[in-house]
């Protein structure tokens, strides 16, 4: 009893809502700490796999292909039988709840469970699958059965709190994603909310801190890294980042990303429409209900199949990786490398039956449809990291095209600099996301995932002209989602 | 005829709306752009003018003193002729404005003019004056005008759009100051709203935007800089930025700030409740109003006088110098210098009958009581670019410190590598300017400014920690003067 009145003393010290905010943070860190090991040991696994049948590529390409098979079937096989309610991003839903509509079951512990194994799964599998829209949906259920804690009693049950504390948790669901606390916020309060007060963005952002700290904390002691560092560390020139005229080229890379994003989206709901409309296929799928994600991850896993249609698209290399390449501060069409490492780099996406344009085109489009498809599987499936991957991709490929074009860089005054596609491609990456997700705190995302803040202005200028021209041509992903569900 | 015609249309296809932001933020580029040349030629006029008359010292005093005297006599006098609701920051009174108090005269044509003449003038004498307050006040003034033109009519007659515009009229004033789009963005929002539309963020972020690359553009091409950088350039080595253990002495920073914060705001209102108990003083000064503005300036000249007092503690550098050179990416008290530039920032700060803790010292209590007694001026002044040094100069003397006590750096792992006093000053200023206007954003703000990212751990931790110790002492800065006025 004693122990119960020294809780109520530092409970009215400090406030039951910020210890409340931190402890949500903590745990989501956790959460998302541990989840990132094991879907990165999947992830390893099926490369060993790969590589450990290397003495015959039938073997290979069965290990390739059935590993992804097999784990998207379980996301799919578990979800539906733990809680279909854990299927797709979430955002959307949190959005019609943050509205105040209940949705029924959709913040239980059993959906919960459901979400994180069967993200865990999905990615495992390495298909192109993004994880910040689960990860905002298992956080607005850790925080509501935080709240269901006797401690918490008075959050839970308190209407208007209760929606105080699901926004906060929104947006340590993306900050923890990316140990991007600041856009974490305003990714949340955009993509969720059409009015907020700034009281609610306070409480987020204190809850993201909390978090973002504990996860790079983890980062440091258990991976072993130097020291507390952004999650895709670019090292970009920053004394002389670009030059006025480049603006031009980054507009350019705003405008295809507009359009992009509306195609993206109008594909995706195309996908769904389609398999809608056929009735007599929907009702076989229904019944079957493993057919369809057996069969996209099958034509995926084939297509990325490294010593086939792979090797022209760095198939072998999973989202997070291809992005640090993408990010990478050495111009690939030169060849120029220092070291190995970037040797490395250049071999993954060089082929010598084609260029490294080539490869990136093939590579964009096949991960354009690749993402559009796999967002319409059962399972729990983010569009986020996907659509980053593409941008970044893009953007390189501008940039490139660029250092080619400008082998000497541009001149300016009496001095020339060359021309840096990694910045492009970070530029493309946040247009690309920004314009699907329809927000502009993409392009404060970019500059926390890298580090480095040298291409904020081109960036925003990107990411304003990709929403402006998405948004006349197609609601958002997630709004998209929203009408196809009504 | 066709004329108007052809605008109709141009009108209707990309919304009146948009035209009307970017206009804004294109006309307060233009204007904060000259206005900074101006008081750049007028602090320079004064440092002309000591070094010409370098043979007396008296002269020099004279010429020191009266230089700034001058300039704050005619900020005063003119403000006070022209239009008094000029006086003072105006984000108090923004806020005040956005929760629907109609308040007379505030946002007319004479007071603009009032608050840029009184504010170039006021700056130009080179005491410690922000000037973000006031450029939310022009920027939200310039808006209003602009919805008077005729072709803004319909955004001018209706009154939830106007309020709209105003609100995005304050970001553009924040973030033509620093050209911080995103921070200033943010910040605005901070200081101004309880409640916020989300679509609001998106048109001050646009017109923001609009305003920050105008605004670098110009630089580029007037200033002959080499190209668009951020305004505090820093070069902090960011392939180590800071060890876990750092985050401690980054906490410490914050506690100091959050008290210092709070100190600060209650400093500021007892002069001004001092000066109003007096009864018989306050009808004298009233009567003599340039008494009191001319004391205040004799004063803080003759303390800043570098041959006298002012050699202990920077006494002639402008705000601007002296954050540049707190945020430099050199240890001074191991007093190591590569080159000329980096010997003479170091020049600066050191002293030989006392040592650098003691200036910087002197220089944090100097500046603390400067920037509370200047915002008591009946001129156009803001706060937080005096309280943002004095930040900078506290966690550059934490910083100091520290590579003071651990010379080698602190261990970690087998590498050690050195303390960057830099990154201390950064996370000081955005403490104290946090803990003084009670905001966040100001994390979002340093990193814009210095164009690197790479501390922003430590400053969100640093600025939560000063925010949350601040609010339990004394309300905000600008809360703390609504309520004066009342």
């Amino acid at each position: 009893q004693r122990c119960t009145h020294l809780r109520d003393i530092v409970f009215r010290a400090i406030g039951e809502d910020w210890i409340f905010l931190a402890l949500l943070g903590v745990l989501m860190a956790l959460l998302s700490f541990t989840m990132d090991y094991i879907i990165e040991k999947c992830q390893e696994a099926k490369l060993w796999l790969y590589e450990e049948v290397a003495f015959s590529v039938g073997l290979q390409y069965l290990a390739w292909t059935f590993y992804s098979i097999i784990f998207i079937l379980f996301a799919t096989g578990f979800t539906h039988l733990v809680a279909p309610q854990a299927v797709g991003s979430g955002i959307p839903e949190m959005k019609t709840i943050l509205r105040g509509v209940v949705l029924k079951e959709f913040l239980t512990f059993k959906t919960l469970l459901s979400k994180i194994v069967g993200l865990c799964s999905s990615l495992g599998s390495t298909l192109p699958i993004g994880k910040e829209g689960p990860f905002v949906h298992i956080a607005s259920i850790v925080a509501t059965l935080l709240g269901k804690l006797t401690s918490f009693r008075g959050i839970y049950e308190n209407e208007s709190r209760r929606s105080e504390m699901l926004a906060a948790a929104c947006a340590v669901g993306v900050a923890g994603t990316f140990a991007a606390p600041i856009g974490g916020v305003l990714f949340s309060i955009e993509v969720t909310a059409t009015y907020f007060a700034v009281r609610n963005y306070w409480r987020g952002f204190f809850a993201a801190v909390c978090g973002a700290l504990v996860f790079r904390l983890l980062a440091l002691w258990f991976k072993n890294e130097d020291t507390i560092t952004a999650l895709f560390r670019t090292s970009l020139r920053t004394d002389f980042p670009f030059d006025a005229l480049e603006l031009l080229a980054y507009a350019f890379i705003g405008v295809v990303c507009g359009f992009g994003g509306a195609l993206f989206i109008l594909l995706h709901r195309k996908i769904i429409l389609f398999t809608r409309k056929q009735k007599r296929m929907t009702i076989f799928l229904q019944k079957n209900r493993f057919i369809y994600p057996g069969l996209v991850a099958l034509v995926i896993a084939s297509l990325t199949f490294p010593p086939g249609l792979g090797q022209f698209f760095a198939g072998n290399l999973t989202s997070r990786q291809a992005i640090n390449e993408l990010f990478s501060n050495i111009t690939w069409t030169t060849g120029q490398a220092d070291n190995l490492a970037e040797e490395e780099i250049i071999s993954h996406w060089k082929h010598p039956d084609t260029n490294i344009y080539v490869n990136l085109v093939i590579f964009i489009v096949m991960n354009f449809w690749f993402g559009a498809i796999c967002n319409t599987l059962p399972i729990p499936a983010g569009v986020f990291v996907p659509v980053f991957t593409v941008g970044a991709a893009f953007g390189r490929l501008v940039g490139e095209g660029m250092a080619a074009w400008f082998p000497e860089g541009i001149p300016s005054g009496n001095v020339i600099r060359k021309i840096v596609p990694g910045g492009y491609a970070v530029v493309g990456a946040a247009s690309l996301s920004g314009s699907v997700t329809r927000t502009i705190s993409t392009s404060v995302i970019v500059f926390e995932l890298t580090g480095q803040i040298s291409h904020v202005l081109p960036a925003v200028v990107a990411v304003l002209i990709a929403n402006a021209i998405a948004n006349q041509l197609q609601p958002s992903f997630y709004d998209s989602i929203i009408k196809l569900k009504r």
